[in-house]
């Protein structure tokens, strides 16, 4: 029987398991990637691993989220990443090289290898054909010192491309038609793998933009095929060598199938405040708009950039907009600069911002009191942007570039003849800014900050699991709401304890001192908990607080996992009615917990208060249940280690 | 008798008063500037004036300053003064348009004008030959509401320029030098009026860095001759219509006179934590260096950028610095950006900011725990970075590009042959961010933002002025001690009850919870108390907490005209002595304050505490005894005009 693309990279790293939809399966890791948010904290359990390099074939720490750098914090941070990495082995993408996942994509993406990141957004290198999954930094510092990456094995999704995009329609409104489709849950537990004649039509940079957005269908990865477009782009970067084909066998199975007519799309628009909540440009209307930002992971491309470009040359911004631009990286900064671009958008009144994720983590350029955002990010999650009373719709870049002329969202078919850009045959090479590791055993010191904390780290679990439901919590929470990300917060993830005062406070502001005071207890939620960001802090932080469990109708795939490392129990409603019949401040018990934890998967919760019992799912591995038993992945690592 | 470029100027504006230095004169004032950390509240003080519209031949309102954005706040202030300027006849000068004196000095100054800007360095268009003084926001809004600006006649200091610089010497060390003779008191009650052969070797960037950084010197403004290269430079800016000649009467007299030598110059270095701490960069050595930062609107212009793009091309930033650089200017980004000289500089591993003051105001970039920056910039006070342990040096941009090449702070003349850049013929000029107010009369809705406060208006001084020294300081505490401004605190100069948690917390942190509980008192400092930014927040807060005088032994000039404004006693010592016979927590009281203000010039203050009396100078013109008579400048307006 034939093999599709992603059976095809699993089998040929696959360590532990069967390649079937539910079952745990171990695979090695080529390559790994981290971003300065998620990275120190990765390196720091990276060094109590006691491994002195690592043991990946390439591991890059890129530098791309704390760049407004408003305190010490961020500087130190980067001083620790950057000689924790020489002394490591790693590779270190400095400040303003650009987004990692941009960077990856342009220097490092390999078709047929596997790639662990500490980003929710490492997907994007599905692109030119590898198998790219997002994780918790935990999961990324075991691939470096060598280990598998544990995951239950996905559910492969066909996505047939029919057809051809028209002119002024862009490869985002693909993902946000199936976004529109599937829903922000719609891909969880589940690999997109793109397929079809119409795969063809797109370059590599509009594949990214769909395999960066497949994170919002809360999909395990997306994948596309590797052929002569990646062929021909591998070569532009000077990478043709590292190119392989790959693509499925003619009599491939998948578990689920869904297709797409490109030639029917049109211009798309995510309404506040979910990548979800979807509807034509057309639909929504002409809304007045504040501000726009382009820039991001999904659309910072030469490709990109040079389409906002050419539709603002020789125009002005709208007086009422205020348009902001993130380059995605160096490369592609350094020819937009070379080519007239860049000085067509400064002339134009656009602002352009350093080379990195800027906004759309909310480092910057927080909107006005009440103002429409219209940006070309992944995320319009509430809050993100800085400013809570904010709304912000998520587009195309040519449709955020429309708008920021006319002031109101914009369909770009209005604006005439679509502006044809080429993919270059030779993108500008310049890798000074990224820094080769030294050889193994030069001395290297690695520089701490007075702002870099211990993290919190479990105990074993007890036999009795006790404590009140601190908060009941709705569907789609995401990891902005447990632990939120923004300027003001993001200097501080390498400082638990100063994190843990603004844990879900967007759900409720008094949570953090309620935790503290009842000395910790359980969370309950609803469906897709956890979604969006690949922070650990969502867990890290709970962990801290004293958070035993958590109880929801489903989590997110990363999330659960950044649970379980923290041996935090992520506990599904086996009947989901029980959520009506639990309430905040009601006390919970599991009382033999170990047990009932070796014996099965379902495990019995008293709700003290209501004097009812509900049963909770807890379907883990084997080795999973050894990783909660033992509080967590660090302390299963030290145990299995001897250490 | 001939007459010098000061006393040419003033005459043919002088409203009240004799060019007699020391006594107080109001000259009439024909431009405004406001950047957006002052403008707010300048603006909000306008408005309570109630005048339909701007009364000078042209008022700019800049954003410049604030312009990370990491909360709602900056956003809303950007609008407020977008509406109010639009509603009063103001031109709007967009985020991303640049700083505000590089922008003012391309596109509106205008040599034999005057201008007051609520910034400062304002004196950065004295490189045109234009009389440009910094005030506080109260003195701006008066301005633009048709009043005259009254200050004390300063002395004019002939400063005589011999020569020409040699290769890799910058005119940054002309004015560094002049820091190192005169130190930052040595301007105090003086303009630095520049003549001799050197001027004509200066073109108006080089004119521009000198007058700008003579703030430094504590000088009430600079200026520069009106001469051919003027003109070229305004002729390049398609305003040579704007531009007359200006030079000094052959006989004219000077106050004092000082002579420097070009060709005798070398690279220069401000050492922590002042600009007069100054030594040669041969002198101070190859000291390691974290950072380097080249912007601000002492050294971002064309000239500046070019030379640094000539140096670092083809070459890459040291990995162990981080290199920051902010063009000045959207006219200057635009030329670099069409010119290849961006890509040069991205190219070599520069991280490029937004187009404005940026990390000269710690709006970001702050340096890592302890490190070393090497920054273009004009001052480099304690804390001022972000950082309190960094340890800050100012040079100039040819210093700091070889400084980031090396890794060590480096005497450019080891780099061979000097990059000659010419001046162009013709600036690229687009003021599509430059938005003209509406007609009179076009109805305009002034949008205010929850972070935008009532300011603090103060009481009729009482006749019995009371209560005990909070805070006892040494010389030279700047503004940025009084009021700090970093990226956090920045965001809120509208909202002077949140600032005021942070008033003085740089020299005692405990201050501001002391004036709360005492309900306000006195401070007690040293010698030029108040140098720095012109921020009259550094009034205003100290009002809000109920400070009724300071004691000094002399105040720094727009800090002192701040006080008076807010109805705040400036008083100077008599006997320098007895500032060593007061201390923290002395109990004091000026009896028959009205009295004694209004019968002469010293004032008895009685230390109840030490049983002591001390006398005290209050001595100023019968018009701001008024001033502060009525408890501050918006009263004495308000009483004289009715209202």
């Amino acid at each position: 029987m034939g093999k599709n693309i992603v059976q095809k990279i699993i089998e040929s790293h696959l360590v532990s398991g069967r390649m079937i939809p539910g079952e745990e399966i171990a695979i090695s890791i080529d390559q790994t990637l981290t971003q300065d948010s998620t990275g120190t904290m990765a390196y720091l359990q990276f060094e109590a691993m006691g491994v002195p390099r690592v043991r990946t074939k390439k591991s890059v720490a890129y530098i791309d989220h704390n760049t407004l750098q408003t305190g010490f914090e961020n500087a130190d941070d980067h001083k620790y990443i950057q000689t924790v990495a020489a002394k490591y082995g790693i590779y270190f993408s400095r400040p303003g090289n650009g987004i990692c996942h941009q960077v990856h994509l342009e220097r490092f993406g390999r078709p047929g290898w596997t790639l662990l990141g500490s980003d929710s957004h490492t997907p994007t290198a599905g692109g030119i054909g590898m198998l790219a999954i997002g994780a918790g930094g935990l999961d990324v510092a075991v691939a470096m010192a060598g280990g598998p990456y544990y995951f239950t094995m996905p559910k492969v999704c066909r996505v047939w491309l029919k057809g051809k995009l028209q002119p002024w329609v862009s490869a985002k409104d693909i993902i946000l038609e199936l976004l529109r489709r599937l829903t922000v849950k719609g891909g969880v537990g589940k690999i997109m793998e793109y397929a079809g004649e119409g795969v063809a039509t797109l370059t590599v940079p509009e594949r990214a933009t769909i395999a960066n957005m497949g994170a919002e269908l809360g999909a395990t990865t997306s994948i596309f095929p590797s052929d002569e477009v990646t062929r021909a782009f591998m070569r532009a970067q000077g990478r043709e060598h590292e190119w392989i084909p790959l693509e499925a066998d003619p009599d491939a199975q998948y578990d689920e199938e869904i297709e797409i007519d490109l030639s029917k799309l049109e211009p798309l628009v995510a309404q506040p405040h979910s990548p979800d909540n979807v509807d034509t440009v057309r639909n929504v209307g002409p809304i007045k708009v504040d501000q726009v930002a382009i820039g991001s992971c999904t659309n910072s491309s030469y490709l990109d950039l040079m389409r906002v470009a050419k539709i603002l040359k020789g125009k002005t911004v709208h007086p009422d907009v205020s348009l902001v631009i993130s380059p995605g990286s160096k490369q592609v900064y350094t020819m937009l600069a070379r080519n007239g671009a860049l000085a067509d958008l400064i002339a134009a009144g656009a602002r352009i911002l350093e080379c990195a994720c800027g906004p759309c983590i909310g480092m910057g350029q927080a909107p006005a009191t009440n103002a429409v955002s219209v940006r070309t990010f992944n995320r319009n999650f509430y809050g993100r942007s800085g400013t809570p009373s904010a709304k912000v719709y998520l587009t195309s870049p040519e449709v955020a570039a429309a708008t920021a002329l006319t002031g109101v969202l914009t369909d770009p078919r209005t604006l005439g003849e679509y502006p044809d850009v080429e993919m270059p045959e030779t993108f500008e090479i310049n890798d000074n800014c990224i820094i080769p590791p030294p050889p193994e055993g030069t001395p290297v010191e690695v520089v701490r900050g007075p702002n870099i904390k211990p993290f919190p780290v479990n105990k074993e679990l007890p036999d009795t699991v006790e404590g009140i439901v601190l908060l009941k919590m709705e569907d789609n929470i995401t990891t902005d709401h447990i632990m939120p990300s923004n300027a003001k917060l993001l200097p501080y993830r390498s400082n638990i304890p100063y994190l843990a005062d603004y844990c879900l406070t967007l759900v409720d502001k008094d949570f953090p001192e309620r935790a503290r005071k009842a000395g910790g207890g359980f969370l309950v939620a609803g469906h897709n908990y956890g979604q969006g960001s690949s922070r650990e802090h969502a867990a890290l932080v709970p962990l801290y607080l004293g958070i035993k469990g958590v109880i929801a109708k489903s989590f997110a795939r990363i999330h659960m996992a950044n649970l379980i490392n923290s041996g935090i129990l992520p506990l599904t409603f086996v009947d989901e009615r029980d959520y009506d019949d639990i309430d905040q401040d009601d006390r919970l018990v599991i009382e033999n917990a170990i047990e009932q934890i070796k014996q099965g998967n379902v495990l019995i919760v008293k709700n003290i208060t209501k004097n009812k019992e509900i049963k909770v799912g807890l379907n883990l591995s084997p080795r999973l249940k050894e990783v909660i038993l033992a509080g967590g992945l660090l302390n299963y690592t030290r145990k299995n280690s001897g250490k």
